[in-house]
């Protein structure tokens, strides 16, 4: 009777209280589970967050041992993954899930149970900002049989995107996401400030930027690629670049990336 | 009476049958204005066009003496520019305005009236995609006081955006929009090429791209970036770069960016 259990939901300690641990409590608890505790080694944030109306138990105890849960997902900084969880003291059996998606399942190996996982959130969270989480790819990685079943369990029970990968996947899933977003955002800045060295403001391109991503989303980004690189309008390229001549550095990533967007549209 | 003399709104001729073309005379023609005529070098692209909903008249003569308009709005590829503006016959006193955010004013130098102007709505249009035209902004340029005031009576009858900007603001402009849009996008295709290479599709990291991009433009940029560059997190800077040593351009583009967003966020 899996489904049964489904619906009746899982009990869940969260371990941490930002945004990560904020968004998946939310969700989880949207969804059926219930959220028994929410652990932060600073008492008074777990305190504010169960304010949010959860109605969990606060606790900046290690000992964890008599909390009624059966999974604890640990939504903290990377760094401190490996040290919280050797710290815990969970229930026997319980299971253990991190939520990075660049640390190893291996992080997790100082636990007191053998059931731990990987339950990465391919999105970013923003306090007071609703996702739709349905729409979240979660990508799942298990120690045992037993905690694979939970994770799948869990994930599916929020998501219409669940996906088991390996460490290796993840690795390179993140490091597309440092390519394909935080050097997008990056760009973003740069042009900002060739705008408002000249006196005007990035609200100017934000239109267009919005468009050009829902575009490249839709259509998917070659075939939504423009501009003069793309259109090998070699002219444009030299004036642009040479008006870039007071900053060495963008000059320099202007000249790369136009030079791959032409290499990687010719024959 | 200005305002009357707005309502009842301008004649128009449509030189260009492209996406520019089609979205600028539907967006005009809904404010009120009326478009005379659609030129196109091939006259089964003019009648084409005018299939869709246009009272226009269809034509490919360059002698336009005739056509009952006070405003010619050329939306052509930016190398067509100069030759199609020294063909054109054009009613007297008639204003001729460009759309592109390369060509200068001159370009429009051989026509047959000095009431020039450029009309470069900062935007990019997809056939049969609506676009919210109250919120791109327009950049203008005038070369006589007379078609200054048309121009930027034209550009705030459908825009809420609009800004007279100069040949070298221009260039700025686009040369921001070449980075934020046409390089972000190109990272996209980056990305996409290193899910691939692995087994996994682009479709994984849609929505953290989308969400990431929102973040940038509600936030800005610069509070919105986020990755190991960032972090300062060198340990992962390394690891991702080591392991793109299969493709040394990419792996070129990413120590270059990673470095800059180092010393972009260094005091």
């Amino acid at each position: 009777m899996p489904q049964a259990k489904l619906k009746m939901g899982f009990k869940i300690g969260i371990i941490g209280t930002g945004n990560v641990a904020w968004h998946l409590a939310r969700n989880l608890e949207n969804s059926g589970h219930v959220i028994s505790c929410v652990y932060d080694r600073e008492i008074d944030k777990a305190k504010q967050f169960t304010l949010d109306y959860f109605n969990a138990k606060p606790t900046n105890k290690h000992n964890l041992i008599t909390i009624d849960a059966s999974i604890f997902i640990m939504a903290i900084s990377d760094d401190a993954i490996e040290e919280v969880a050797g710290n815990l003291i969970l229930p026997e059996e319980a299971h253990l899930f991190h939520t990075s998606g660049t640390k190893p399942l291996s992080a997790l190996g100082y636990a007191n149970t053998n059931n731990i996982g990987v339950f990465y959130p391919l999105q970013t969270f923003s306090k007071g900002k609703q996702t739709d989480i349905s729409k979240v790819p979660f990508c799942l990685e298990a120690e045992t049989a037993e905690s694979k079943a939970v994770l799948s369990k869990l994930a599916t029970s929020i998501s219409n995107e669940v996906h088991f990968i390996d460490s290796h996947q993840r690795a390179v899933i993140h490091l597309s996401a440092v390519v394909a977003c935080n050097f997008s955002n990056h760009m973003m800045s740069i042009a900002k400030g060739i705008l408002e060295s000249n006196e005007m403001s990035f609200d100017l391109l934000k239109p267009l930027v919005a468009e050009t991503i829902n575009k490249a989303i839709a259509i998917g980004p070659e075939a939504a690629q423009t501009g003069p690189a793309r259109r090998k309008d070699l002219e444009t390229l030299d004036k642009q670049y040479n008006s870039l001549q007071n900053d060495e550095n963008v000059a320099k990533i202007y000249e790369l990336v136009s030079q791959h967007i032409l290499d990687y549209y010719s024959e």
